[in-house]
């Protein structure tokens, strides 16, 4: 029997993608003209821009200028179905996904589920430490790092204090380096207007990174240009430290290290997130699908796979590409370019990245880029580096709203050296503060 | 024994202000040059402008654009210290506040604590509808007014289909006149491109008021104008009419009409939200403590109440001042100045009310104004109010940074006839809706 609001059957074969990231809200855009129906679903009703999620941990940017619901940026596109839902398991016999608000058919299915954060699985890491893989887990970073202070306040004891104030960041890739830059901004140039009583000085920034190099995967330039910038801001870089256990308070480095700290923000690693219901031989390590070179799921004719949770092997990426934004999008739009082939009985054309570089910020004025323009690489760093990253970072937004806010909150930001947005709504991490009675007394 | 972070004695009086609303907030700027120690401790660190919660509510505004920090307002302002805490109680014999972070002392106290949603005692009213007195009530309607959408796609039946789409707004105050007028503004320009696959025919919004006008204490002539824009939008108003019950799905008039929604806003009332430890009898009806001309609490010498909690009663006004804006900033601002006097020795100043009119949008280029200038009364509507509307709004924000972003996304909207923030982030009212297997069957 049918609903009131079925899904039109347009007669025209079907293509589900799961997941609305980078890759597959390109490929869903990539087949606006094509005789197909295009049914995206989502656990969420907005793309969120991750490279930015930072800046929404640490108060710079409102959640809303870096998100755009889904059924907004598509409006237009006549072919287009959203699905909010969770999806649960592929039934490859009947061609059929099991989601949360029922079955949906597909004749081709694109997996663009993209990758959670991989805590190697140390469970009690997963339940002590914020991600900032969503818009979620940066809106809880940010109500934690300002409830921290607020109850910094009541506190007698010095250890305890610190546990408040001392953040520790795991992982040397781009979030991480973003995020201690960024932390150590507000503390230089806003919490001390905020929080005249407390010691800024207490207030310590650890960056950990389990190789040799920050930004692993850019230039040796990059890294060790990032890595002084970041000292030159006080933050506490450990090379060649991996975190051995962490308890929500007490952090063990494997070089014996300990440091203290309510607030661990995991930023080491991903793994890709995939659906149960494929054969297991195509899930290589990473958990990521293995796909040849037309994003087909290795022993599946109509499912693919695209951005982080593809592996696309190749001489040049043995491990497939990198799990960032440009392979996702340029996997998408020749995906959605060869789906058109593939109807029209055309040959289809493989994959070959582009690679344009890659950027990190540190923090004003200062950023790392290496960016590859026909067929040379130029470092930059320094204040040009930084006006590049805010150029690209600006354009790649979605939708015109979202790019003048963006750029009209960096512009104030960078004229008033605040962060306007410090205010607590929604969840914070639950404090494990103790009743602390000295410090209570604030009599 | 003293913390590490105890709030410095001065070795002033201190003056404990609860709540910054309106009058709160306003007090404590006003005190930024009296020889005191101003603690200002509110629940949240925020600052909100409720006003415009309900364009929060319709996805017209972000909420960062309506809310600012109290310690961003009040960074420069050296007597100024502020607690995130909430108050449990006063004990008046010590001169003392009990909150979740300890006993705060005091010399003088002033209650702003504002007002709260009055249910009239109706307990499944108040665990079934949405308020829209927080800035998390006003996201928890906008998240559940987007789910119920969602839902929606899914149903085969119509009755449940009705009962997601429309929605019953209970109170024909401004909250409730300028809600509905936003809900019928979506429903024309923007949902219909969003949700391509519902009949917004069958979308109602309905507007329930106990008396015979909507707006009272406003013009006859806006009362009447704002009826006849509702109804050329769409709206349904119901006039002399109460709701008797609601379960969450069948709202019952006293008409008795019924009619079904899973969405019942309730904008319809508020009472005072006093705090334990004062002596009953200073409590006035509607939960508000009676004060004399100077806001002292009858009975009390060192403890004061502005704005909605403050009932000063007087010829022209004998339940006390409407519980809005204007009274309370008047209040707190007079009374800034007051315990400056108080401690000089000198006679304080009793308040006197300038009222300056009342205004409510309900669209569009709709808005009704009355304007008292000059001792006289003038009445806009339609363009002209809307206009008003809008720059008294913009420039009542706080801060250059919100009155900014707010003229630009009203801007955009004007023009895009669009409203950009329809994510759902955040709590969604616990779904009723059962599984509808006819209805899931997308497949």
């Amino acid at each position: 029997m049918e609903g009131l609001t079925k899904i039109d059957d347009l007669g025209k074969p079907r293509v589900v993608i799961v997941g609305g990231g980078f890759g597959g809200l390109e490929l869903a855009k990539a087949l606006a003209g094509a005789p197909v129906q295009v049914v995206l679903i989502d656990k969420q009703n907005y793309h969120a821009f991750q490279p930015l999620l930072y800046q929404v941990a640490t108060a710079g940017l409102d959640e809303g200028d870096i998100v755009a619901p889904f059924r907004k940026i598509l409006s237009t596109q006549e072919n287009f179905y959203f699905r909010l839902a969770e999806v649960m398991a592929v039934n490859t016999a009947d061609q059929v996904v099991e989601t949360s608000i029922g079955r949906v058919r597909y004749d081709y299915l694109v997996l663009a589920t993209g990758a959670t954060s991989n805590y190697f699985g140390d469970a009690e890491m997963a339940k002590n430490s914020i991600a900032i893989k969503s818009v979620e887990d940066a809106l809880e970073l940010r109500n934690t790092v300002l409830s921290n202070f607020e109850q910094a306040l009541q506190l007698g004891d010095r250890e305890q204090l610190n546990s408040l104030l001392d953040f520790v960041i795991v992982g040397g890739g781009p979030t991480g380096v973003e995020l201690a830059g960024a932390l150590s901004e507000l503390r230089k140039h806003v919490f001390p207007k905020d929080y005249r009583e407390l010691d800024f000085k207490e207030m310590d920034i650890h960056l950990v990174q389990s190789g040799p190099v920050l930004l692993k995967g850019m230039s040796a330039n990059a890294s060790q240009r990032a890595l002084e910038s970041l000292q030159q801001f006080g933050v506490q870089v450990w090379l060649n430290a991996r975190v051995k256990s962490y308890d929500g308070y007490t952090v063990t480095l494997s070089t014996g290290q300990q440091l203290i700290t309510r607030t661990l923000i995991w930023a080491a690693g991903v793994t890709g997130a995939p659906i149960s219901g494929l054969r297991a031989d195509c899930l290589l390590p990473g958990n990521r699908y293995g796909v040849d070179d037309f994003n087909r799921v290795l022993g599946y004719d109509h499912i693919f796979a695209i951005g982080d949770i593809a592996a696309m092997r190749s001489p040049d990426y043995p491990e497939g590409h990198p799990m960032v934004a440009q392979p996702a999008l340029q996997q998408g739009r020749l995906l959605g370019q060869n789906l058109s082939r593939l109807l029209a009985g055309q040959p289809l054309q493989p994959f070959r990245y582009h690679d344009k570089g890659a950027m990190a910020t540190i923090g004003r004025n200062h950023a790392v880029a290496d960016i590859k323009l026909f067929g040379r690489e130029y470092h930059l760093q320094g204040f040009l580096a930084w006006v590049a990253w805010s150029i690209v970072h600006v354009v790649s937004l979605i939708g015109f709203r979202n790019r003048l806010m963006v750029l009209l909150s960096w512009t104030w930001s960078y004229f008033s050296f605040d962060k306007g947005l410090r205010y607590i709504i929604g969840k914070t991490k639950a404090s494990l503060v103790e009743a602390d009675v000295d410090g209570k007394a604030i009599v």
